[in-house]
């Protein structure tokens, strides 16, 4: 049975979405689009090559359409929260983009909303759902190079001003410094006991660059470093007792990461290939996008509310940890 | 004409400078060794495989000699400062191993102490003379990649508790975080606008680890870690605007680097070979200790007081930033 999907919201990440879902291997469908006017809509349904879809010019009109089972959220950050809310309310399970919010309380309504209501929704941290991601979560489980003890990370990107607007909650930290964090949280597979922050401001009061400290205990810790500014090498270093993971440029979704032995001095590149060409995406890998829509496809198949693998708690994690963050460089959000 | 030595202290590192010299390009001649003992002083010449060298069982009869043009200082932490300044004020010429002394007043005393006296002072980090830094240097000026824009380092080393001594000065940051901060300020050419850490200390109050932020105005940044406890992944990343210089382990001494040009994708690997063999020596690649030996051997010649490349400035601008990375960290000493 196919899962019918409602695209809510036209831009980059909606096409990239949209795109990846013929690469998917799971039955999807989408079966309408919604843009802040029709003609949008109409132009995004054509761009994107699909027939049969219906499009809206209104988000609420999308939402009373019952042919929609999930509702896309492919808003601007600010957005997010109004938007899976009423999708919820309106019977729609969501996959809305992260951030989830932009804050903790945005969060934390949202996930009560669907508990209530009794609707799947996860945060779209698709770097999860790559293969690379999950082999790494086994090799850390199976222990094979000893415990894990320090996540060295470096995501810089020459981002443009549009995604620094601190009154639209679309800051530095909430477009690639949360996949630092999301990838620290993912691989200690628990909270940390610490969150500290030096970083900077922009002259908008935008965060513009942070070295982010994680603890997780007397032994365990993150260094995580993002940069709006700059492009420096891109990597993620998973250390463990004996030897490390190393992902290399895109961290973020991946499709090879390197195990070495400190010991034996062995080195071993695991390849994943990319599911379908990547032409036609606006971002880097996003046929990859595809592995979370399957997943999703699955959860509510299954009949779940959220993602094991994405849960709840994994957002309200996250999330506190970007807010202890904001508070240390002192970036505020009118959301707040 | 010979440089005459006299070492002071005859462990590890003093094991390691003296037989350095055999494969410097200088002429370099150890005629005294000092130790604690006499016998040790003996048993240290015996060792190293010298003969017609002094051995005193006490510093100050080495340094009540007439022969000794230079002295070099391989003590524990918390002997440098007594001991650079009596060698300056008994008139020899001074090479004291990193740290110069466990606080800025140290410093700055055993500077005040050369300039008065008109003897050459070093603080030995010998990082600074490799040809692999030097080219660096050369990169850094020629801005072939434009500006240095960020530099993240990793350090980290699975120390003895002999070397975490916070009573003598003698902790992590003072053995292995000093390189990471070094190698930033050369980097850079300046001093740091700001300086923040993060990381915790050990039952005893000795830093265990941490993760420095080092701020160069609003582009340039560092972002250093070093670890006491842990084996990560050690490396150097000196980010550019359009490319990056890599130094893999053993970035502190090394004999190659990669330069990454972002632009183009071009990678090229540069080498220069260690000087003559590895054996005998109690660290790694001790042998690239003759390159400072014979920079102090010109200096010395040429009648200066400091060096250029690891100055009385240097000094003083690395012993700032570990003291206020050691206040961010709680950790006191009692020379403090």
């Amino acid at each position: 049975m196919a899962l019918r999907w409602g695209i809510i919201g036209c831009g980059f990440i909606s096409n990239d979405f949209v795109r990846s879902l013929s690469v998917a291997k799971e039955n999807h469908k989408v079966v309408a689009a919604a843009a802040s006017t029709l003609q949008r809509a109409e132009d995004f349904i054509k761009k994107v090559g699909l027939t049969n879809v219906k499009a809206y010019g209104s988000y609420d009109e999308l939402l009373a359409d019952n042919n929609v089972d999930v509702a896309y959220i492919g808003l601007l950050n600010d957005c997010h929260v109004t938007w899976t809310v009423k999708a919820i309310k309106a019977g729609k399970h969501v996959l809305c983009e992260k951030p989830l919010g932009v804050n903790v309380k945005e969060v934390k309504l949202m996930i009560e909303t669907a508990k209530s209501e009794k609707k799947f929704l996860m945060e779209a941290f698709w770097s999860r759902f790559f293969p690379v991601w999950l082999d790494i979560k086994e090799k850390i489980a199976a222990r094979d190079l000893g415990d894990l003890r320090v996540v060295n990370i470096n995501f810089g990107v020459l981002l443009a001003d549009t995604r620094k607007d601190v009154t639209k909650g679309s800051t530095p930290l909430y477009d690639i410094g949360l996949y630092t964090v999301s990838l620290a949280l993912y691989a200690f597979g628990k909270k940390p006991s610490s969150v500290d922050a030096i970083g900077a401001k922009d002259k908008h009061g935008a965060d513009a660059w942070a070295n982010i400290t994680l603890q997780f205990g007397d032994d365990q810790r993150a260094v995580l470093y993002y940069d709006a500014n700059n492009r420096p090498v891109n990597n993620a270093i998973l250390n463990f007792e004996n030897g490390s993971i190393q992902i290399p440029d895109f961290f973020w979704c991946p499709n090879e990461y390197t195990l070495i032995n400190r010991k034996t001095n062995e080195h071993t590149t695991i390849s994943h290939s990319y599911p379908g060409s990547q032409d036609n995406y606006h971002y880097n890998h996003s046929s990859g996008l595809s592995y979370e829509a399957d997943h999703v496809y699955k959860k509510i198949q299954e009949g779940q509310i959220e993602s094991e693998r994405m849960s709840h708690d994994d957002s309200v994690a996250i999330h506190e940890v970007l807010e202890k963050v904001r508070k240390d460089l002192g970036v505020v959000f009118p959301q707040d």
